[in-house]
């Protein structure tokens, strides 16, 4: 139903299959190395009904998006087991391009200090400098999409 | 319970309220202008109770977000009525600094030809030029909220 959702039609450009509003469906090989080049996404999660957005630092790890939160225990745990999403986007206005990649599954807490600690070392430190302890979550896929926005020729 | 929406506490600062976790609450002011500096925001909405974000362009008219998107006719009759969140942000890693507003509410279809011809105007091309007619939507907001990130000192 949703625009970046739209299975790719039989349609072909020379970037790639395209949905019905000729977005490029991007493969999930480009999913994951877009989401990895930017430090900082955003993740929604759903409350009392109504979605919610907030920015997080992230990194990826296989097709798993892990997140670090600069707030502490109660966000997480209200999160464990709950759908939720990622979302990452870039777009050039003056060009008028531009892409979004939106990851969905299910929220787990990280507590493996081993991961934990490699997962520091190739985040970001957007927020590690504000002095909070950092909250790990997991989120494992059940769906990766993208797609990609060109001008018409 | 989630970062952005955690009340301001007593604590001050040069810039204004903090929260708990030491990001400083933006005003109703902060947060319309910060929706104006851009072009491009997210739209969220609930899906079979998952979240779903996608990048659509907007424009503000008084607290009311204005959203024109690239698909025609499905998605937008699935949100009237619905609880969606829209969202924008901004962030410098390398100074460690950052922005993020979310605006709360219902979404309505936008069917007034002169508003639209105006809010037509005030949008930026980024989908226009794809040549795609366009759906509007009305976010009527519940609660706009925002924060701001800055390194500390």
């Amino acid at each position: 139903m949703a625009l970046v959702y739209d299975p790719p039609t039989q349609r072909q450009t020379m970037s790639g299959p395209t949905d019905r509003n000729d977005l490029e469906v991007l493969s999930l090989a480009q999913c994951l190395s877009l989401l990895r080049s930017r430090p900082l996404g955003r993740l929604a999660y759903v409350e009392a009904g109504e979605p919610v957005v907030i920015p997080v630092n992230h990194t990826v790890d296989g097709s798993t998006v892990v997140l670090r939160t600069v707030v502490g225990g109660k966000l997480d745990a209200a999160l464990v087991g709950q759908p939720v999403a990622f979302q990452l986007d870039d777009h050039d206005p003056s060009r008028g391009t531009g892409w979004s990649v939106l990851v969905q599954g299910r929220a787990e807490l990280l507590e493996d200090d081993d991961r934990i600690a490699r997962y520091e070392d190739e985040l970001d430190s957007w927020a590690i400098e504000h002095g909070h302890e950092a909250a790990w979550i997991r989120i494992v896929a059940d769906e990766v999409s993208g797609r990609r926005l060109r001008r018409s020729s």
